[in-house]
């Protein structure tokens, strides 16, 4: 049997989604509910997902040419998910009437924690998703975050966690966000909100975040320092992540990559979808070991890192699958996840 | 039969026109020849493409596990065609060894035009290609007015074109060259070299071009004025637009499109292999006729608008296809090359 699912925006997360959805055996897409007749809206109606808009919007939908199946109660009435991908906070307003339909409910990293019953990552907790009734896939930032703290964690005594986060200032198709040409303090107080968003998932860790946000739109990279209640050797520490799902390593020796931009020259290289890269991607010449203290760089595709996440949150809140190794396996599998860049 | 191609660089355009040639029924990728084992070479190591190197290089390429197939000469002694994308003015260094080789060879436009027997676009000027011992393809800014210069000539009386070229100043990829925040006269002397460039395709043509390079990755830009000899309204010039291959338009009215991003956004969501776009993208809505002047603005993707006139160099240097429409209809087909982006 496959789960029904419905996903109430079409931007940069809802069409990610969507494709990702289809390529998965056992969920449906039955609908997407968009807003705006951009081009978005053609992307969707080209794929041929079903489209549903307001009744106020339906006109203009049809004037461009693309139909419209019905309204967003036609559509959560033939659903069992509903994934909200609407903007940043828009998301909350539209809880009360997925509620009233039923369905459960998946929310994005945008909204308050306070959305969901619980909030989400596929590798850390993905047990207390299972049979919720609404989750919340936390932000890229927080996913990247959560994903290398929670693959150390499993298997060292981490004491802390120090990140230092430069942001992707807008992502490439956002014309109208800067900055263009400055480094801004995102937020200026310290610790920035990831580290409380990573504590939603995570529990009460000692951690603490800082972030800058730059001129660029590819990917957001994190400067890391863990310390550790014991010692561990570099080659240990590289052993964990290649054991961990959705943490890949690139070498710079290797392949010459010292940037994101050739990160993501890679990812179209690879022939993935709109370049999108799922894997935390740590440099392995970063990785080393002074003291009881681990030091790494990640780079963290905005777009994409929440969009397997996502997957995963399905079938947790759906109970249908309850062993979180074999969706993330499963998810993996079908969008071509991988373990290693530029490397034979 | 198939023709038996070699590609001699595989950085931004070779790893294209590799992609193309696989894609082509008429045509057998034989090798690429490569100097660096970078990640780009991992990337044809993992496509299957073979390999070659100098004797000197070899032991880099198998150190980082990609196994090598010999040298240049060897790989030409295998080819009825080279394709040479080494980096401008590289090129021209390697045509005693090409000729030694007997080979026939198709060069890039950043080398000089008498690197080659003709200066070629598939629209423009096919048939001059036809059994010629070398081409050279214009590059993507002088393609780009090269295509749309044509397209009008072909229908009207133009008189002379005056081209304002809005260039990007790196690609995607290169993270060591700027401008990052200047405009940039690239170069300051008017007219800039893509008038004699359009030149060497089209003849001797009253054409002024200028150019500055601005700070994105993603596409050139180029605003034009084209002079008539006759009446023409509105409409025919976009009929006329409409019945040239590789020229698609794009509705910011429709579309909400009003910039070279969202064109990127829009070609990734298709699903284009690096979200390349083949086509010139004219704006309908710069689309302008008053008195005898037409106006117009076009986008034009560098890293990629120059790959389907390659193939067609092939079919044309080789003889196996003499009409450039054919070729040209084949060459399309294969790559996905539409009439309209963002419309359904």
């Amino acid at each position: 049997m496959s789960v029904r699912v419905a996903i109430n925006g079409f931007g940069t997360i809802g069409k990610r989604i969507a494709d990702a959805i289809s390529k998965q055996n056992d969920m449906i897409l039955v609908g997407v509910f968009k807003n705006r007749p951009n081009y978005e809206a053609y992307t969707a109606y080209s794929k041929g997902y079903p489209i549903y808009t307001s009744r106020e919007r339906a006109g203009e939908f049809e004037k461009r040419g693309i139909p419209v199946k019905g309204t967003l109660e036609d559509l959560l009435k033939s659903v069992d998910v509903v994934i909200d991908a609407t903007p940043s906070k828009v998301g909350e307003s539209y809880r009360e009437i997925y509620g009233k339909a039923g369905v459960k409910m998946i929310f994005q990293g945008g909204e308050k924690a306070s959305v969901a019953d619980v909030s989400f990552n596929a590798i850390a907790n993905y047990e207390k998703a299972i049979g919720a009734r609404s989750v919340r896939v936390v932000s890229c930032n927080t996913t990247g975050l959560v994903r290398i703290i929670s693959a150390l964690s499993k298997s060292l005594k981490v004491e802390s966690v120090r990140a230092y986060i430069v942001r992707r200032a807008a992502d490439p198709k956002e014309i109208g966000r800067g900055p263009i040409n400055s480094v801004v303090l995102d937020p200026p107080k310290i610790p920035s909100h990831h580290a409380e968003d990573v504590k939603t998932v995570l529990g009460d860790i000692d951690i603490v975040t800082m972030a800058v946000a730059v001129p660029t739109t590819l990917m957001h990279t994190h400067m890391i320092t863990f310390r550790l209640g014991e010692k561990v050797t570099r080659q240990r520490v590289i052993d964990i992540l290649m054991e961990t799902p959705r943490i890949a390593l690139v070498s710079s020796e290797q392949s010459g990559i010292t940037s994101t931009a050739e990160l993501v020259e890679v990812a179209r290289d690879m022939g993935r979808p709109r370049s999108d890269i799922y894997e935390n991607v740590v440099w392995e010449e970063s990785i080393s070991v002074s003291g009881n203290e681990i030091h790494m760089i990640q780079a963290i595709h905005q777009e994409a890192i929440v969009v397997p996440e996502n997957i995963d949150a399905v079938r947790a809140i759906t109970s249908i699958e309850k062993d979180w190794r074999k969706s993330v396996a499963k998810t993996d599998y079908s969008l071509g996840v991988v373990k290693a860049f530029a490397k034979p």
